[in-house]
């Protein structure tokens, strides 16, 4: 019994090395595709399942999956152990701004990750056949535990709208700590069709500034409040403890928000405590 | 929309490094699961299928995947890109021996693989629940054209008797030369419900003699018959042309066939072109 498929016999692949830029989070959307015609009406979810399903057996080790709304920059949903292998838990991976998740990338890591991604979704850009290119990413990202790790994110099937712009990417990403504890971040672009394979680096991404994107720094005072609100107390408790006004409480807590990106005061004290920051 | 699944939040996965003794092809073997009871009647592709239709979108790079035999020590089904990925067609590839595929293994890591092979095979040997375990390895092997490469081996479903001994496993090998380039042979096994990982080593396989599974090697003699034979010589001319007898001739191309584990002069010839020994 035997299943054909696949290449030309002999034919090597040809290996091609090649620099870029890094990139800041303002250069990588501009110019991204927008556009969404058609696309309203489609929950992404149900396409992506029969795949979801072989990750269990494929991935090469824990993994958690999301899917990526292109236009939005935003997730539609997620599974899998998002909740040990990110700082979120998977109900609010699951509508995570894609900024937020750039913040959770070692910094030294992520002006080369958005460089990379650039380049391939604007590879993919208007392209029919997409089968054929396979694009796979390798950097380090902070765990629950607030430690960076190594891993690997694949993207094995985007949507298309009619205009051929990426619209949904189901993206799986793999822990591969237990491979690879060492190195460069880097992008492969595997051309199937083609026997090109292209390796990316991005060797001086630190001449850009990162701020933007770092994990959220908290003064000593919001640490305070964030630890008196880990304990159970309000706003009003805090001001008498800290002997400061309830107002004064109320406005370190919204900048806490914001800075966190949490919806609420649980989630930010949740992030506090698997990013040890209390 | 989330979806869940997996491991306890905060959880670290522990690793662990082990150095094994190199093992040779007949202490691989013996003792190995031999019992197949219930099992004669099972076709087992048609229960992989489901999870061979994911390769396409989740391998790494080019791959070819095949369904081995445990108790025979044989192959019963192959496909993807065997043509180039190794030094046989997919037909030849599918009913394999075991012992014909360590042929084309790299000679300094075929001693530790089986090392690696036996360890994992016993650990899952009368395991009930194996979905936990997951082995991937790492090391070179013979492409087409006779270069070696890294290849990514995964065994993501296998199909156990009733005294839970493996009868047949499903094999997915992956070109990973665009990844990896340098390095040792490795194996993981990542226990996923006791959050232990564990990575092998082999360090001291060349002290093991590797004369029976080194890839075929003719005589001067026998390079002369086999590219006669390409160029569609039978055994009185080829006889006439080497000033031999013709039971001469044909008594090398018999061992040429015994060698090269071909079934026919045109599999030898085949053989011979794809591993440059022509």
């Amino acid at each position: 019994m035997t299943i054909r498929k696949g290449f030309s016999p002999l034919l090597p692949m040809h290996t091609d090395i090649k620099v870029l830029a890094p990139m800041d989070y303002h250069t990588f959307r501009s110019g991204l595709a927008t556009d969404k015609s058609g696309t309203d009406c489609i929950d992404p979810l149900p396409y992506f399942v029969p795949l979801i399903q072989s990750f269990e057996k494929l991935a090469l080790g824990r993994y958690f999956w999301f899917i990526l709304d292109f236009p939005k920059g935003k997730h539609c949903a997620s599974g899998g152990d998002v909740d040990s292998l990110t700082p979120f838990t998977n109900e609010r991976f699951s509508s995570l701004e894609q900024l937020q998740l750039h913040g959770v990338t070692h910094p030294e890591d992520l002006n080369k990750i958005l460089a990379f991604s650039r380049f391939w979704i604007e590879l993919y850009d208007g392209r029919r056949a997409m089968g054929d290119l396979k694009v796979t990413l390798f950097f380090r990202m902070l765990n629950a535990l607030g430690d960076y790790y190594w891993i690997m994110v694949q993207y094995p099937e985007v949507i298309m709208n009619e205009n051929y712009k990426i619209v949904y990417g189901l993206v799986l990403v793999t822990d591969i700590s237990h491979i690879k504890s060492q190195g460069e971040p880097m992008m492969t672009i595997l051309n199937q069709k083609e026997h090109i394979c292209q390796q990316f680096y991005c060797l001086n991404a630190n001449t850009l500034s990162q701020t933007e994107f770092t994990p959220p720094r908290l003064t000593r005072r919001e640490k305070e409040i964030l630890q008196l609100l880990t304990k159970g107390h309000g706003s009003k408790q805090i001001a008498s403890l800290l002997h400061i006004s309830t107002k004064t409480v109320d406005n370190h807590r919204q900048n806490m928000l914001h800075k966190t990106g949490s919806k609420s005061s649980s989630e930010m004290v949740s992030m506090g405590i698997r990013l040890g920051m209390v």
